[in-house]
């Protein structure tokens, strides 16, 4: 037997037994943001090297350090192929999309989601992985703090009807470039007086770049960090009042909320509020979500001045936070019907009807590993089948069959020509009840059997 | 302005406003896959090359010329990267984590099926991108014909759902290693004789792999290769048997078919069954969706001995088709409500009120861009909002409001506390009228009529 080959460290498969758990909550994600008015849009796995590294940041870990590079080998050796990267982050790759083909033209905000794969080479650990998969949103022209609030309340939204507890939203203003200036020298100040006590990287990061050191998970660094100028201080009258309407809104919709100074995301492109969805479900507080203004962004990716904002919520670590809440997530539908047969002709006719009743929408297995009866019905069993059948001579020339509950483990006689009827019977069934389980109590339910009645009347 | 970053060659971006028919796809895909049993299984974007040199097979084009390499560049550079490909098909990863995560000791068949980008660095033409994306199913540890028949019917169900015409589905088999033998002789024999005509690539694959040739896309090699002898002719008794129980079963489902015995398909793993559903909407004979059976794999892969069946369907070609026949896709509800609002004060009111309905599960907007009413009625209509209001300090005082059909004109007084309500009935009355069109005839009207009833009595 041949070595087996094994899936790349920091990937995950996710298999059968639970997919249902991802489309549940993917379902979920796409239904709140559809209310919103998001649309998805999908973007390459792979962008231009020179994408990431102009919007992400240049000096940001993610550019620098983690980032996966592509290349077609066999691409005509003569000349330099050309450098891809897979995507480290989702708003990259959106914004490219949106400038590119020219969205910016239509009725404003463009409201866009995506759910991608993400890649960045880094240490593995427990919900964080090298390739991992995000739920985003970006919203394109809106500069009224109503859009930083809607996609906040969005986040929380979703939380709920998950049914997630104990998560708490942080909020910040980072201000724009104009406060900023006043805020990078402060900080240059402050960290320039304790310079002995920085790392490496955040020695270069004091010149390039000093709201990075505030972000650096250097245990020293984040020491020094915790006492540095905060830019809420210095944020110009626009970002001020900007901030105020925010939790004006937050306030009015009862989002609770924590203003906390030290959020400053790390990747370049934010600009005025940002905000964390935190949880301490996985041991030490861990994002969920992170999200911001990046009002500057789509102009220098070379699109017209347009505000900008979104979040990014990562979906490994939404599931095990789930999880750790003890929150089960519905299982699918089992299979209605395990249609058996004796023989090779019966096996064909039960290949004919299976197929029929497939068609016709139903869940439905029949033999397809040669098996006995016997056999047949341990398997039926081990996939709680909720009815069964089995076909032989004898049923096919009567055109008639025992159909079984496999719970009760009552019988019934059905035609077998009728057999579509009677699963259609008992899935109708259970179609009304989740109507009527939906609709609470005796007063809609009248309501509902008077409309069907003015239906009929029609 | 900056230079605008383009997406690499042979990618596309799904819009906002297209996405939808790739739900609708992917969503009637995923419905289909589970009616026939089949779970989701998610592997990892790129795996060890090594995985497809073995599986795929090293003397394919796609493995030879086509794979995209991945690394983490900053790796400890001292030591060798690990390398990695982009994944340029689906079966190899299915495979690789079904032995990985020992799959195969639980009740059999084991079905998966996937959606997956997958990347191939080939010229790009109409239908054909180096980022492009799959469905496509697996099935585990069954050898009967039954399987074969299993797997192509989905595909055949699944095209009825989306309404498409004129799609062809061929079939052939090409035998197992034992009547290959034989096969691969009388191919050396026959090109041996014509090796002048050969291309160079084909003269190579001439020692290692005959059946390549086959496959060749040079016209010349092509034209040969019609004229080679057929591996239908060189079939072992098993394999006849097999292939016999195949048509046997398409012909009781009535599942039209051509033996086309030129169909060999691109890849090494394949045994016995291949088939291919070719529709010719897209100019030339192009091939929507193929597959067969991969009885050898699982072993060589270095899992246990098990027979195995698959398909991969080509999203980008199945929607081109789609849209070739004037298939349309329904589109997804538009915004219910928009929620206009005059003044800053009216504005949080109107956030508020419009975060508290979407909470409710309604698709409503307000302004998130500052803007005055008549140029937000604007864009509500733009939108195609189905209705609309407008808060002012007057509606916040009466605690009234009006709510206007965009598509009538007509106005309703209703009070902002039960415009949640409102909604509802306006919702539940569309729920109803979908249930009662599926329910089709008074006889049904009636039964689900007579169920709601003895639900009440209850």
């Amino acid at each position: 037997m041949a070595v087996t080959i094994q899936a790349p460290k920091g990937t995950e498969d996710v298999l059968g037994s639970e997919s249902y758990k991802w489309q549940f909550v993917e379902n979920l994600a796409k239904e709140t943001a559809a209310r919103y008015g998001f649309s998805e849009q999908r973007t390459p796995t792979f962008e231009s090297i020179a994408l990431f590294r102009r919007s992400v940041g240049d000096t940001t870990d993610v550019v620098q350090k983690e980032m996966y590079q592509v290349r077609a080998e066999t691409e005509s050796s003569k000349k330099e192929p050309e450098l891809f990267a897979l995507k480290p982050e989702g708003t990259a790759g959106a914004v490219r999309a949106v400038i590119q083909r020219g969205l910016l033209n239509q009725a404003l905000p463009l409201r866009v989601y995506y759910i991608t794969p993400c890649f960045r080479h880094e240490n593995t650990q427990k919900g964080r992985l090298r390739e991992f998969h995000q739920f985003g949103v970006e919203m394109f022209g809106a500069q009224n703090p109503g859009a930083d609030v809607e996609v906040m309340s969005l986040v929380k939204d979703l939380f709920d009807r998950l049914g997630l507890k104990n998560i708490t939203l942080n909020i910040n203003s980072i201000g724009c470039p104009k406060c900023r200036g006043e805020y990078h020298k402060a900080l240059k100040e402050y960290f320039s007086a304790r310079k002995d006590q920085l790392c490496p990287t955040c020695l270069e990061r004091l010149e390039k770049n000093p709201m990075r050191i505030l972000d650096c998970k250097n245990p020293e660094c984040a020491a020094l960090a915790a006492g540095a100028p905060v830019v809420l201080d210095y944020l110009c009258e626009d970002c001020s009042t900007h901030f105020a309407g925010v939790k004006q809104r937050l306030d009015a919709l009862g989002l609770e909320y924590t203003v906390d100074p030290h959020i400053v995301r790390g990747l370049d492109y934010y600009t005025k509020t940002v905000f964390e969805f935190v949880s301490s479900d996985l041991g030490a507080q861990s994002t969920v979500c992170g999200g911001g203004r990046y009002d500057g962004l789509v102009e220098q990716m070379g699109g017209p001045a347009t505000p900008a904002l979104g979040f990014a919520m990562g979906l490994e670590r939404l599931l095990l936070i789930l999880e750790a809440q003890g929150i089960e997530i519905p299982k699918p539908e089992g299979c209605l019907l395990y249609l058996g047969s004796m023989g090779e002709k019966a096996s064909i006719q039960a290949c004919r009807l299976t197929n029929q009743l497939r068609g016709e929408g139903f869940f439905v297995e029949c033999d397809v590993m040669g098996r006995g009866v016997k056999a047949q019905m341990k398997y039926a069993n081990k996939i709680g089948a909720k009815y069964s059948l089995v076909l032989g001579d004898n049923e096919l020339a009567t055109g008639k069959a025992m159909l079984k509950d496999m719970e009760t483990g009552a019988q019934t006689e059905v035609e077998l020509e009728k057999l579509a009827d009677r699963l259609y019977d008992v899935t109708l069934a259970g179609q009304l009840d989740k109507l009527t389980q939906q609709v609470a109590g005796e007063d809609s339910l009248q309501s509902l059997k008077t409309l069907l009645g003015g239906k009929e009347g029609e």
